[in-house]
């Protein structure tokens, strides 16, 4: 089910490569079951050297086997891979992604830029796999044959709906406040000067707060068949940067449609379980949920690693004074807000029958479309 | 109006004089125009020893010349002084402190143990002067004759209600939804462990939602004679500590009574000034809100220390779509949170004529209390 | 060779469970292919509680199942495991630990009490195996049946020893001058105060630099059947607390006895492997020195995992003015330096045979001590 | 003699004004005796905007007012001002310094190119002072008129002289071992990333080992009329980056010439003092070496403003096994090591006649050069 025909692995490629979410994703990608990394491509100057000396690695231990040898290969019109990601920075993001999903290729985004398109999924398999219906409109829409584009949410909206879709479930949701202390990594490399954040707080994320109001929406909203309806929330976020290495803490107070005790709230979140379908994907948790009842977690530095990055770790779970509930929660900025959540995005298109070889898809190409 | 009679200046002692905000209490009387130290007391081991001795000093500098050689009391019934701060800690703060009122010495407290006593004034002199009339009644309640006992707000309470109070005279206040990421120094020494919160965050202060919750109904209600009218807010306060060294960060969101343009609210702060008695206070500001423009700002480590560290600074005033503002708010936990606080509030008391030099005072006690 | 007979597991306690080493060493026994552990103790108010109850538990993920259930127990003369790792305090370590000893005991300790001891080991396997002959020696000297003592280095002194190795071997040593760079981990919990350390260095550390001087003498000294000959290199050391939460840094320059080229010394360090019998033990690395040829490595936050924390990293291998090379080396203080070490060498005294079954031993007690 | 003979203040500009150094400089000046700050120019695209909007200010309080409103300038040939600091970046510095000495200007450097030129004073007044007889030579050699070079060391340079200088006086120096453990804001802005930094040590400084072990000679070397004689010190030198904000802290051990009690070396340190010309200077201090007791001390964030910024700190004091002495100091890199460095090079060349007014000196321009 989970695999190609004939028994071997989708062959994947990175664009945006040499970037944090890049090595997130390459790394990932080096024990992958599934998928092989085939190709690496930026938007740069690395272009031509091998990937072991074009990037400058973040991540523990070595880079990965499998990539050192890859040439970097600029965003060139074919790639040899059947499927690609992209960490490619939004500045270049928008007619590269759809150029390629153009020429064939899958593009399982995790940049900014189609995230609010009308016909592409915002995906969180947990959350809103049915949204993968918008796949055959968005083909038809821009005349693509084989390729298509979905995308992850902002890493600090990732957490946050993992959370809110438990709850929205059990209870309905109607008003959401989340203050952010986020991770520097999420601003990727150089990113933020030591200058200005060591031993300080910077109340100000570019975009970030206008993201965290509206994806939320598009998240927990439906796809009707022609549109995506949107959930109809009132969120309001604050963001702040803050000196942590890993892990995007959220503050959040939750108004709720239905009362619930503070038990049944921590029982809603505790039990949450996704579907045996998705929980055999090789990135997926069977409870995405993690509830801590230690007073004064969960911590960045203590739990960012919770499901192997995966988990959104909550905790401090009591009343709110204004709303009904208060909670604090945790997500790994580049797993569950990133690198992970496209690779989950891919592993649920695999399974789902939305990847194929190329050779396969570009023997499709000359009927024609007809899904 | 603003010194004793005979042109000398009050002698202050300090209860708790070798801990953290003891020791800023020190260093802000080293040089005070009405007030200067001459008793430093302490409820551990080091009584007996020379201060310069006994502290481990924290503060930029050495140890301010007229405290070096003192020497370190217990506290004992009798003190050289007119009156007391107390920076005691609250596990003996509260008995202690009401032994000095029975014993004629008005104490200026920076503890949490008396904040809300029905008679006891929690003081921010810009915001409620006017609850020092609590004092007699006070005296009368616990047959105290000159002395008293008069308080500050939490460390993280007093930078808000700072910004609440010109807000709430303007457009009133409904409800208000407050995060803190708050500084290691608010802990005390040795206070955090490093293990704890280097390159992370605590979210839990143990008692803090609870005080920043109801300090502010009293601080912005109103003494009708015999009472505290509490103000009747709605507060959802949710308290972090961050790796910050001073400063308090505040993610405000609030529901005023009538409407206003967010240009209504920064004018509001900008323009809020005091009285030109409370700005002759030697520790007062007459502009104790400073409005920023920059859209990053506040940020601890550059802000901290406006109006030498009294000041409450805003900025990234914009709209909230759940309330109606959105702002950030910063003060320095140990100055306008503690001891510039405490020295502000015993200003306001000598100018107001509630300081009396102590041998008079002990002249009166001889006669029967009838105040 | 290296189980008991029976083919079970040694049964291993740890004394000084609670603490930070204690917590490393409960962590790394939980999956130990040669010991189980059965015995938690601690000398303080913890005892009688769960492990999980009295611990406050610092490292990633949850307290290991094996220990979570087991009863922390009082320094009790009786305990029921085959050994001991002491992590206890040095202020009760010295006696504690003889005192087992004598009740048959092997101590395989971390405390610094009888590091300098005349009979006592003070083990690195790959640097100074032989030394365990001095076992029996001090098993005469003190009374001991089947209990004795072997200790490690200090955390700051075994990663720097690890490397001097091969050195001392290839071109023999001379002078070793050397800066150390600590991590807050070092100081235990709750250790360094944020306050002292939050963007700050602290250049002193209590014993320490007397211990770097005296350590590596023994460690790389002999054992002549009678005592221990010291080494007799020059050493200097000056040593730092870091804003760094585990990994200890240290930048060294060295005199050798014979002249080498940097290739030689790199080529000494980079080829350096461990004898197949030492190899074998679990906790063992093949090549205990990694050499890393980029500018700005070894850094702790990336490399201080290294060999699972078992390996020593050398980076900046460069001439030296005054002396002959500087290099710069790090290595984990509680793995390497502590925890890692202690099971180390428990493991090489169990390859070699010191360990026996409790029950074995106390079988042989009844005979007169031969060995 | 420290004024211009009309009572005016001299012109002063600042080359490369927006940068770390160039803003510290700017705030120098703002309330300085002898100077006022009339330019500020940029190699960069800042040109043309006013100072207030070009600069991304760093320091706290806000852009002093004589510098809100100037334009920063281009590195124009006519700037207006008697002479001029330099800031600029080390990629631009060693032509532009050339260019303005040629068209008249005294150029006060804070740049490397030009320190090691067989002609250029590289300065520290309380060290050298007499390296300034070498300006005559350097104008005539280059055929400049009233313009000259001058300029002051590498950061971690600065507070190791400061310290040798009196050592050096008393007992000789023979050789100097350091290890550095510099800030952040020594690298400038954007300068070290926070990924790189945050709770880690980087264990390299591009080029500064070699400045530290080559500067000190010239330094401490004399000016024998013709060229600089080098005091032939044995220097060796490690290099690390921490996360520190302001402040570099230096371990030293020292090999002394003539033998020497800890309590001379303390007493050497503790009683060197300039002479009156020099204390007279605004920015000098008389006594420029602080010596602490405390056994922890000096620390960067707790000392790093002695004496504005001016002072080196030494404490621990202590033998050295290897060579005689080992302590430990502290210098500020962006003012002792920096800013402050070049302003007080440019009151002593002020005090001692080497700045004119530039009307002046373009008068004298139209002579023959005979200096």
């Amino acid at each position: 089910m989970s695999a190609l025909a004939n028994g071997k692995k989708w062959r994947a490629g990175v664009l945006g490569a040499t970037g944090m979410v890049g090595q997130r994703l390459v790394k990932l990608l080096a024990d992958h079951p599934w998928f092989t990394l085939t190709e690496v491509a930026a938007s740069e100057r690395s272009s031509g050297k091998r990937y072991a000396e074009a990037v400058r690695w973040h991540l523990e231990g070595p880079v990965p086997e499998v990539a050192r040898g890859l040439v970097v290969k600029e965003l060139e019109p074919n790639l040899d891979c059947d499927f690609l990601f992209s960490a490619l920075d939004s500045s270049v993001a928008g007619p590269a992604e759809e150029e390629y999903a153009r020429r064939g290729y899958p593009v399982v985004s995790n940049s900014r830029n189609h995230r609010q398109d009308p016909d592409v999924p915002l995906l969180i398999p947990e959350v809103n796999a049915a949204h993968l219906n918008a796949i055959p409109v968005q083909q038809k829409n821009h005349g693509y044959d084989s390729g298509f584009i979905v995308t992850n949410p902002n890493c600090s909206t990732a957490g946050l709906v993992v959370v809110l879709k438990p709850l929205a479930d059990a209870f309905g949701l109607e008003k959401v406040f989340v203050v952010t202390l986020q991770a520097i990594s999420g601003a990727g490399y150089p990113g933020v000067p030591a200058l200005d954040i060591q031993g300080n707080v910077v109340p100000f994320i570019s975009g970030e707060e206008e993201k965290m109001e509206a994806e939320p929406q598009k998240l927990l909203g439906k796809w009707d068949g022609n549109r995506f309806i949107e959930a109809g929330l009132g969120i309001s976020a604050h963001c702040n940067r803050v000196p942590v290495v890993d892990g995007h803490l959220e503050c959040v107070s939750l108004r709720l449609k239905k009362t619930a005790t503070l038990d049944e709230v921590r029982e809603a979140l505790r039990s949450y379980q996704v579907s045996d379908q998705l929980a055999s994907l090789p990135t997926a948790l069977k409870h995405p949920v993690v509830v801590l009842d230690e007073p004064d977690r969960p911590q960045p530095r203590k739990d960012v690693n919770a499901g192997h990055g995966m988990a959104a770790v909550v905790g401090r779970i009591r009343e709110c004074p204004l709303f009904d509930v208060k909670l604090t929660l945790l997500s790994h900025n580049l797993v569950r807000g990133a690198a992970g959540a496209a690779l989950l995005n891919a592993e649920l298109l695999a399974a789902q029958g939305f990847l194929k070889s190329r050779n396969q898809a570009r023997a499709q190409s000359v009927e024609p479309v007809s899904r």
